[in-house]
């Protein structure tokens, strides 16, 4: 059990002395008290007492400058090692204090700490850093360059558990050198982890520790060592960002994405009003609930009788639409709030994206006051098809399907409709959350969770309000239906301050790649990506295995799948005697069985479709990939209807696989994809890497559910 | 100078021997005669002399075992480090040699060999290696774990220049070590380079050094020091690849692409024969040039008259297309010899693809005597649009353009004509090169390099028959003319066995991908980003300079346009102050100048048509990025159209730097994005991320052709 008054007390005094960081000697109480090891040591004030704490400890020893005003000891010629008798440390003592000095004069400086040396070891680097999104988190990797210069390190929310920090010994690329390789030892894993787990634990105890980096640990066979520590403090961290409790959540969400009523606040008759085109979407869309225009002076529009305020109006209202200047929205919130009004849909702009930060904080907070959840501002509204609601401006959109979408900006959002439309996907929902004042993307996981209509939530992302919220509840809802995530602004960090290596990391992309993997998040690298993987992964069932074939019938696609295949992290089954033998029952002598099994371009229908019935009903084949070449003997159309009823009549069988198919040849491709995609066969043409892209997002989701 | 006639006295001793591996003692005399600096040492055959050569030498020393039956030394107990006296060495020689024993009891042990141990230093790897592909290679990369575990090494052609392997220092993720980092010294670059010079002079000079390991190589800021040197043989190597001279292959490709008689041997009138489809793809294609039908019973095919052999044709013909079994076509191509017919188009398969590597020698030794050039076999055949040339059985394809595109698979050739066709692209010639028994990609390149009706050439590449031959040709295509390659295979290698970290890179992807990159060729990942390359680059002009401008009406587009311009090595302008004022004139208050620009989504054509004639007419800026998004106010085609005008008036003066464009929005953004293709403007709908890597891909090229 960690010793936390020990901590307390310490970090107590720092406090009291204004400082922002320990010394190291207080750094070593801090270790101690959460059970990190760390070497030997005590601190020398006088040279002739470096030689007495190094006779005690034993030779050899590392003297090191100790000031709260050197950072960097080494680049001040404060440390020396390989002290192997007292003459040393006397000399190493007024050394180290002379070249502090010339490095700065005015530091104040503490004395010499006198540390016991540790024998070579494999250097690794722990970390502790506070994410302006995600709070605390433990960073690890291997010391040295690695980190410094290849930057191969992992991430856990801290707190971690044991097993996390085992695991994130594998997650960095040079993960096989924990393991021992050419004849070096393997290091105590079980040290390590626990190592890690402690700090992880530490951090999350005392927020105001603000960065740690224990640089060098040096891990052996026989346990772990921090050698050297520092620890840095911010007294006055940035408050948590409001969240109300799930239930309060999910009960407002869901009369906001699911209303029967609907008030328009600034409805319009004036075309080319915002006003107007929302009120026009949700007639024209379909909507069956209630609509209620509101306007100060008119008294029907387009037909409804419209109100002069929310307040007026006789029934229920579960959503109210904001198509009024930014200056208003504060008073008409008031009256949604008298109304009893859950959700407001804030389409104004004005607020913080203009750097009208006052303006954006008043609207939240009369929200607040008034319990009125507020989505945006700045947002073109939302869809919620099967409810045939299209409470935005933008152009209706009502095919019904099974994936949820959202976006942060708008641009994107009317990506997502016309790819929608263009692609005949089906969608449940799609989202603008804008400024994200309030409403942000765990309070639309909550609902998604447990909405039928949805089974796959697709988002665009450009930063997180509250990180840690989005990784609890994206961990939670990912284990039953898939999160795809396209976080943008991966690059546009710019250098931020730190005084640690791992503190520096704080706000980098890998924090958002290691918190999203680690939420079962599959995260899209681009937006065709994330579109992609929203109309693909709603179509395909979850594999029950890793083994995945691919037939083709040319085998230069056959070494493109191959190779899509192996970027996507997909298992080529390994073709057992009896399932080869049966394929060569179809295809020519020349043709290759194995995997892939190339039945080669020559071959009529036929072989086709025995060759797709074999892998549909073999149950050791658990996801088939289908390279299609245009012959004549096998034109697109021909082959598209063989894959179709072969599929159909194995699902009817109760067979349900994962079928996606390359089609490469002329133009009639395309028609033949159009015809299997409608049929829920994921099929593209011109490209080995998509449909395989899109098997490897399933697969990513499933292995992270647990579901493989 | 190097000393070769040291070497080679060492090596035909080797050879006498029967001996695959050099010992250390004539590993350190070949370095010697190369200038490859290696420790002092000596070899001690008891150990009293052992104790003799480290008392000469000084101490420390280290201890090594020598035999030619134990490769690795350290995992055999074989290597002692750390003899700091006479004692310690003669122990250790005893130790050394039981441990051996021990190891393997049957080893030829020759003795203990004694050496300078070196100070601590950056540890590197420098090695020989031989590609199957591309010969004589060597590689660099840091020591240790970096190369083992990382894999973080390049590679480069031998010989290589000192500035050659100077580049390579810069080349690897760790490059920054080399240069010193958090304090630690640079390393002496030029003696390195040097080395790796050597090195690969070396294993030019002499062909039969198949693998060659200086592991670690020691780097200190005073010199490079070979601590370990590995040295393997095949005094067996594989015979070159034929290859005629550059007039030659340039004389010959020139009549076979463009030629002016075509003779289609096995021609038939018989709907659904390949002989029919040829013939009338020929006549359907509108090829203007002779057209001589060969059939040994037919009279007239499709109203050309019939000839029984080539040898009766009474005009000249510079290519025979050949649609008869495989069986017949060696007795063919000794006609088409007689005939003085450059090349034969052999579009059968039964060759090696189906394991028939004597027919195909067969067929390879005839052409070669014939001096007949064979284009395939078991291919489609070819496209050359300017001639109206269909020389294929797959449908024809005749929109004129400038890049020409190859592939070794018939589905890859199949797609790019699918491709072509849907995207309207324009091309000079399509050809399937199949099995490559002769004429292969750097035919291919030599005669488009001055073809003057192809600026761009993009290729599907499965092995190179002769890498090296197409390196070299590359290197100097590229220069003048963009060359994309989609190397296909990248993950098919599996193991091979090797005796040294760099000889088990031989065929590697890595290796690849570093000899492409010296080539000046821009590597497609995917099968999608050949054919959007393809049609990209001959489209956009090449820019003047690194300058990358973002120009957006959603914030949103423009990270996700940053996001790629990052992943694609884009450098995005620093915005000067006078340009920002100007820019600053158009859009409103709120907007964001700076890169990107953002006009806001609430602007009329106007501010659009305003703030890209600036970003045109501005010499500073040397590419446009434009992100548009779909609103009321600017609809699609009024953008296209605004985007289209402002292009043309200033190409109409002089100005033609690359615009792509991403349009986000409702399906009209497809038909804009059609109206800008068709007039020459990259522009793509749902995607920030292609239209930037077609930008990018312009850059890579520019790049190393030198243009910047």
């Amino acid at each position: 059990m960690p010793n936390r008054d020990a901590v307390r007390d310490v970090l107590a005094k720092v406090r009291t002395e204004s400082r922002a960081s320990l010394t190291a000697l207080e750094a070593k109480q801090v270790c101690d008290a959460y059970g990190i090891p760390v070497p030997e040591e005590g601190m020398a004030t006088t040279a002739a007492l470096a030689g007495d704490i190094a006779d005690e400890i034993g030779y050899p020893v590392v003297m090191k400058i100790v000031s709260p005003d050197i950072l960097h000891k080494t680049d001040a010629g404060g440390v020396i090692t390989g002290i192997e008798g007292r003459d040393d440390a006397v000399a190493a003592y007024d050394r180290i204090v002379a070249a502090a000095r010339d490095y700065d004069a005015d530091a104040d400086i503490l004395g010499v700490q006198v540390q016991q040396q540790m024998q070579a070891a494999q250097e690794v680097i722990v970390g502790g850093v506070t994410d302006p999104s995600f709070g605390k988190l433990v960073a690890f990797g291997l010391g040295g360059i690695l980190v410094e210069v290849l930057k191969d390190v992992t991430f856990r929310l801290a707190p971690a558990t044991e097993g996390d920090a085992g695991a994130m010994l594998d997650e960095i690329a040079g993960a096989e050198v924990l393991r021992g390789v050419r004849g070096g030892p393997a290091v105590d894993r079980a040290a390590l982890a626990g190592l890690i787990a402690n700090v992880s634990q530490l951090i999350s105890d005392f927020p105001e520790i603000s960065e740690m980096d224990l640089n060098p640990v040096f891990a052996t066979p026989d346990g772990v060592c921090a050698v050297d520590t520092r620890i840095l403090l911010d007294f006055d961290p940035a408050p948590p960002r409001y969240r109300p409790s799930h239930d309060e959540i999910l009960g407002a969400m869901t009369r906001i994405m699911q209303p029967d009523g609907v008030a328009v606040i600034g409805a319009s008759a004036g075309e080319g009003k915002i006003g107007n085109s929302v009120m026009k979407n949700l007639i024209d869309g379909g909507y069956q609930g209630e609509i209620f225009p509101i306007h100060p002076r008119e008294t029907e529009v387009l037909g409804r009788k419209c109100y002069t305020s929310v307040t007026e109006v006789p029934g229920n209202i579960d959503i109210a639409i904001f198509c009024i200047p930014a200056a208003l929205v504060a008073n008409a919130l008031g009256e949604c709030g008298e109304k009893g009004i859950p959700g407001a849909v804030l389409i104004p702009s004005g607020f913080a994206e203009v750097g009208e930060h006052e303006l954006q904080a008043e609207i939240v907070q009369v929200a607040r006051e008034n319990n009125v959840r507020l989505m945006g501002p700045n947002i073109y509204g939302f869809y919620y098809t099967h409810k045939n609601l299209c409470a935005t401006f933008c152009t209706p959109y009502g095919e019904k399907g099974k994936v949820a979408l959202s976006s942060q900006s708008g641009g994107v959002g009317m990506a997502i409709v016309g790819f929608s439309r263009s692609a005949k996907m089906g969608v449940s929902a799609i989202v603008g959350l804008g400024n994200k004042a309030d409403i942000d993307e765990d309070d639309l996981l909550t609902f998604f969770e447990q909405d039928p209509n949805t089974e796959v939530i697709a988002m665009h992302v450009e930063d997180l309000k509250d990180g840690r919220a989005f990784a609890d509840v994206a961990k939670r809802v990912s284990k039953s239906k898939p999160v795809v995530v396209l976080k943008a602004g991966r690059t546009s960090l710019g250098a931020r301050a730190a005084n640690s290596h791992t503190g520096a990391l704080a706000g980098d992309d890998r924090v958002y790649d290691a918190v999203l993997r680690q939420s079962g998040v599959i995260r899209a690298q681009s937006l065709n990506d994330m579109l992609e993987f929203a109309r693909g992964l709603q179509v395909l069932p979850t594999p029950k295995g890793e083994n995945v074939l691919i037939l083709t019938g040319a085998g230069g696609s056959g070494v493109l799948l191959s190779d899509a295949c192996a970027d996507n992290d997909l298992t080529l089954m390994p073709m057992p005697d009896d399932l080869d033998a049966a394929f060569r029952e179809y295809i020519p002598p020349f043709g290759a069985a194995g995997n892939p099994v190339d039945i080669t371009g020559g071959e009529p229908p036929t072989t086709y479709r025995a060759t797709i019935d074999l892998s549909l009903n073999d149950e050791r084949i658990h996801s088939l990939v289908i390279g299609y070449w245009h012959t004549i003997i096998t034109p697109p159309m021909v082959f598209a209807e063989l894959l179709g009823e072969a599929v159909a009549e194995a699902r009817a069988k109760g067979i349900d696989k994962p079928v996606v198919a390359s089609l490469v040849g002329d133009v009639e491709i395309e028609q033949a994809c159009d015809y299997l995609m409608d049929r829920d066969i994921l099929a593209y043409p011109y490209t080995a890497e998509k449909p395989v892209a899109v098997l490897g997002a399933k697969y990513r989701w499933a292995r992270a559910a647990g579901m493989l």
